[in-house]
């Protein structure tokens, strides 16, 4: 069975809410090791009767931090001691909500990563109409890139469909601003004829609007236009979910209590939170999933799910292998 | 009183929908020139008794065609002949909703320049709840980017703003991947401190998600991440909506009437086309806006009264000065 590294420090809501995620996670049948401080892991386990692992790490890494030095300042912050019990083959893989730069620092230098990769990518599980989402990389961690680049996010994105999503041949889009292979910059002009050639299911350009749509099921774009494309998603939708509950607001009466049900529906089947619980960085030897800062139990019991999913299905091996003969 | 030049031709829903919402401005006190072929033009106005000035111009330039080619190939096309009109000074803005590459050549090359500008820039006008929309620039006509053209950009923008819109000190946000100043790639660390000494209201860099929000009333960006992220806003705006109504649907009974009109009243609230009816195209020597070409009649009536709004405000004159002194 696989075991998860379950980071516990430096998120925005404390540790108590990251055990609770990893109790429901213990309860679905994961194996976990909880690193942080002790002297806060260790009540509330004892509060609710949870038997969990515990591996104490008196560091923390906080979200304002360099993660460069924090990461060499602090080798026994939380991030680190996780990251080597993956490396030492303790754990099969990584969790963490805490800063995103500090786990992909630690990730790096402690665990590694594959072949050919200078620097892993970050793959956000963006939720879609058909219940199974569409994942964009790179969602922040590469902001220029090279056409190879968007070649090998193609073909570990491609694996990530398929593995934990169950895809067959997943669709591979380049992000573009038209469909035509001459639109766009340099690099995606280049790439378009390298992601032709790559062993992949290349389904040509797609535009920004085809994102939430079932056009593609991996995305693959620069950090930049990944990490303004995802955030601004979550905007748009917050705004929309927000002027259709306002419109029912408006009516005599007020809002139906039936309607905000159905806005509250919506609300959380778009969620990437509750879609995924966390991102996926790509292109290092173990498993690496990072939640997001504020992530609440659910979220963490997600991100362990996505972990766990992974070592099952072989992604790193696979990985390997994968970008060996692209 | 403004007259403007609109190319009636080249429009994906024909030439008598543009021809209806000329009629419709005409009819809220614009002076309109319709440009176009007057075998087709004149039996519309006919139909309705509405008396407005036609020039004729005998060829189009489809949506598929070479933009550049094509305007130099077809001198008497509608877009060539109706910038033709604004450069003799006997139209003062251009409103097209055919080829937006052909409009931005023509206006170019006939139209001219404002001093500095090598190439025009796309502001679209974005949606958001105060009713107030937001201007993107650049849109998509300038895929890369250096600092000095963000520069450009929101010493326009903002003008639009203040004259268009009649916001006092527009803010302007640098569209990027986090809020402090070191976020980013190069252009927008170079950017930063140059909006910092423009004579623009800059309040920092902004995130994707706060385009639709009450951040800034100008988010100035490089046109591939503009173009990507106003397609990602419609899609994802489209993809809430069509959720909602979905869950409304599968409720016992179907969807309720009332609801459905909300749905309705938040989907008009938050189209594009019904918010600004076209994007402006700046930095040419008069005013140029460019409709999309599924522009309906009530699109084309708003972006006829966007030029008109410029022209009045003495928009392209006070752009020439504001660009000089930035």
């Amino acid at each position: 069975m696989a075991r998860i590294a379950l980071d516990v420090m430096g998120t925005d809501r404390g540790p108590a809410e990251i055990v609770a995620g990893a109790i429901m996670a213990a309860g679905a049948g994961n194996e976990l090791v909880l690193v942080g401080d002790r002297e806060v892991i260790e009540p509330e386990l004892t509060a609710t009767g949870a038997d969990l692992d515990v591996v104490h790490a008196p560091d923390v890494v906080g979200m304002g931090e360099d993660p460069a030095r924090a990461v060499r300042d602090k080798p026994r912050s939380s991030i680190m001691v996780a990251a080597r019990l993956v490396a030492s083959g303790d754990a099969d893989a990584l969790v963490s909500a805490g800063s995103t730069g500090a786990a992909m620092t630690a990730a790096s230098i402690v665990i590694g990563r594959l072949e050919g990769i200078q620097r892993p990518a970050i793959a956000t599980p963006i939720p879609r109409a058909t219940g199974i989402p569409t994942l964009v990389l790179d969602a922040g961690a590469n902001l220029e890139v090279k056409p190879a680049h968007l070649v090998r996010f193609a073909v570990m994105g491609a694996l990530v469909a398929e593995i934990v999503y169950g895809i067959d041949r997943p669709r591979v889009g380049l992000l573009n601003i038209g469909e035509e292979p001459s639109k766009g910059r340099e690099v995606e002009r280049s790439a378009f004829g390298l992601l032709e050639e790559a062993p992949v299911n290349f389904v040509g350009n797609i535009e920004g609007g085809d994102i939430p749509g079932d056009v593609a099921d991996v995305v693959v774009t620069d950090g930049f236009t990944g990490n303004v494309v995802l955030k601004t998603m979550e905007g748009t939708a917050g705004l929309v979910l927000a002027l259709v509950s306002d419109a029912f607001g408006r009516r005599p009466g007020g809002i139906p209590g039936e309607m905000l049900r159905v806005v509250e529906e919506v609300r959380m089947l778009i969620d990437p939170e509750l879609c995924a619980g966390g991102a996926y960085l790509l292109g290092t030897r173990s498993g690496v999933v990072i939640g997001h800062g504020s992530s609440s139990r659910n979220a963490v019991f997600n991100a362990v799910g996505l972990a766990a999913e992974g070592v099952k299905g072989g992604l790193s091996e696979r990985m390997e292998r994968g970008l060996a003969r692209s």
